[in-house]
């Protein structure tokens, strides 16, 4: 009997994009020795070995190979948006997207909320000013006390919301259907439906989006609801970018008519050099790398273990 | 029998330094209504009436009024830094400074750390590029896992480390002499005197200087205690500018020696148009602005009030 394969597509990207190194291929081979693991970095090689596959490593899937993948038992990717993977659900077929964003990504949002309310942003676009004080103080203000609603109340979402309770942070997290409260959780906080949101908009400080990329997710931040934010506002968005009304978000940052963004996502990347967006003031553009760190494939790879140990007890 | 009498010289600075506003003396009369306040803004006057008062609220206390102050029983700044006054201590007179900066100053440093470390600096410096992925991440890393030295660890310093435990940031804090652990700490974390500084270095992630300006503290960090840090090193100074060697520092920032740097204080303040500092790379200048907050004299009012306290029950 032969031993069962696994074919690892999830290379190093040009721009900076993480990928499987020899050092991971090495863990693999030593903590799942039973398994053969074959990296294959052309497309065409991968559609070769797919109909014998009985694990594929991946960052995309397109639709189109669905059907060379019938001995497929799991599907690995690292990114942990749902759009990236197009397999249909099967029985006998684990879908697993990485769960391990949350800690990195909670990391980045709590550091580019900092950099706004604790005049970092400022200090650092007025570097070649004297000693700007009076600039740098004028947006200042502590986030104990602020009032932060996270979109999205999923893995990442509460790994947020764990790091921003101990600075004081009331949270809303905002979800379409599952509704339980973190154990962190404390009076000051709740987790509401879609039919809470308006008013969790009116009353935030912070506005946190983590949502996937879906038809469900198209424009939920629109024009309407982004009006009901105040002046001294910050949006973030480091889900998915069909999210968020760029025009109308542009049309409020030039207007000084919310505090500022941060965007670590769009809804075409890279983002156009031409982009509108990216003449407005008090805007942080971040090259979709808020779940980055060096340690990101070891976590990945620590991931995919787990799940061949579900597979071994299964079988 | 006549009221006793509070001064108050606390001005706001044209600078963005905040000050005593109108609602804080109204704070004060409704709070303390046994009292006369009466503010004033000339120094001469100030003068004049020092030695009929009881309480004087100021930033700064010069050494040369310190005979005028004989009826003094509360003297009392914002500042966190001890240097600003210079009242010798006597029997019956409280020197009190302002120990609600550590709440709003750990926020800062936490910013500036996530700042560096999360790509949120690099991606604000290349603003101007297109994508700067490869650039952006090559510096990115968790905060979690890593090493913080908090020298100074005090009222200050030991809220920084209360925020940086739940991000998994191991905490050295140094002190002279007191080395109590503070309640939230774990089993990687201690509090060393200064015979532990050198090792504690050598294994730093982030260095933070909370320490007070003193002839003690004079470049404690020094050419050859900064050569300890290792490459991915960053240094942070919200304490005195008098405690870091700044010409080996920039050194090391030119070389890559260290990763970055955050200052928020200088040996001069403003730091002078041609201070060689300035021209260093993987450098955030603040212009002395950590502990800011909009909410800063209220806390500041809410301590005095405290102090009124106790010198009624003392009487």
């Amino acid at each position: 009997m032969s031993r069962p394969l696994g074919i690892v597509n999830v290379p190093i990207g040009k721009d900076g994009t993480p990928g499987v190194e020899p050092r991971h291929l090495d863990v693999l081979r030593r903590e799942a020795p039973s398994w053969e693991w074959r990296e294959v970095t052309e497309k065409e090689a991968f559609r070769a070995l797919l109909p014998d596959a009985d694990v594929a490593l991946v960052w995309r899937f397109p639709r189109s190979l669905a059907d060379q993948a019938g001995k497929l038992r799991l599907l690995s990717t690292p990114s942990a948006g749902h759009d990236w993977i197009q397999m249909p659900p099967r029985p006998g077929l684990t879908i697993a997207h990485g769960a391990f964003h949350g800690e990195l990504m909670a990391e980045s949002v709590l550091g580019a909320m900092l950099a706004f309310t604790r005049g970092i942003k400022e200090a650092i676009d007025r570097k070649d000013e004297p000693w700007p004080r009076a600039e740098v103080t004028a947006g200042m203000r502590p986030i104990r006390g602020s009032h932060a609603v996270i979109l999205g109340f999923g893995h990442v979402g509460k790994w947020i919301g764990r790091l921003l309770k101990p600075f004081g942070v009331a949270v809303t997290g905002v979800n379409r259907s599952n509704l339980e409260r973190p154990d962190y959780f404390e009076a000051t906080d709740s987790v509401v439906d879609m039919n809470g949101l308006d008013d969790a908009l009116a009353r935030a400080d912070h506005v946190i989006s983590v949502l996937p990329g879906s038809a469900d997710t198209d424009r939920i931040l629109d024009e309407r609801r982004l009006g009901l934010l105040g002046p001294n506002a910050y949006v973030y968005n480091v889900g998915r970018g069909n999210a968020i009304d760029l025009d109308a978000l542009a049309a409020l940052l030039h207007g000084g008519k919310i505090a500022g963004a941060f965007l670590d996502v769009f809804p075409v990347e890279p983002l156009p050099d031409d982009a509108p967006i990216r003449k407005c003031p008090n805007l942080v553009i971040m090259p979709h790398v808020t779940a980055f760190g060096p340690n990101y494939i070891d976590l990945y790879i620590g991931e995919v273990l787990e799940h061949l140990k579900k597979l071994g007890q299964a079988r």
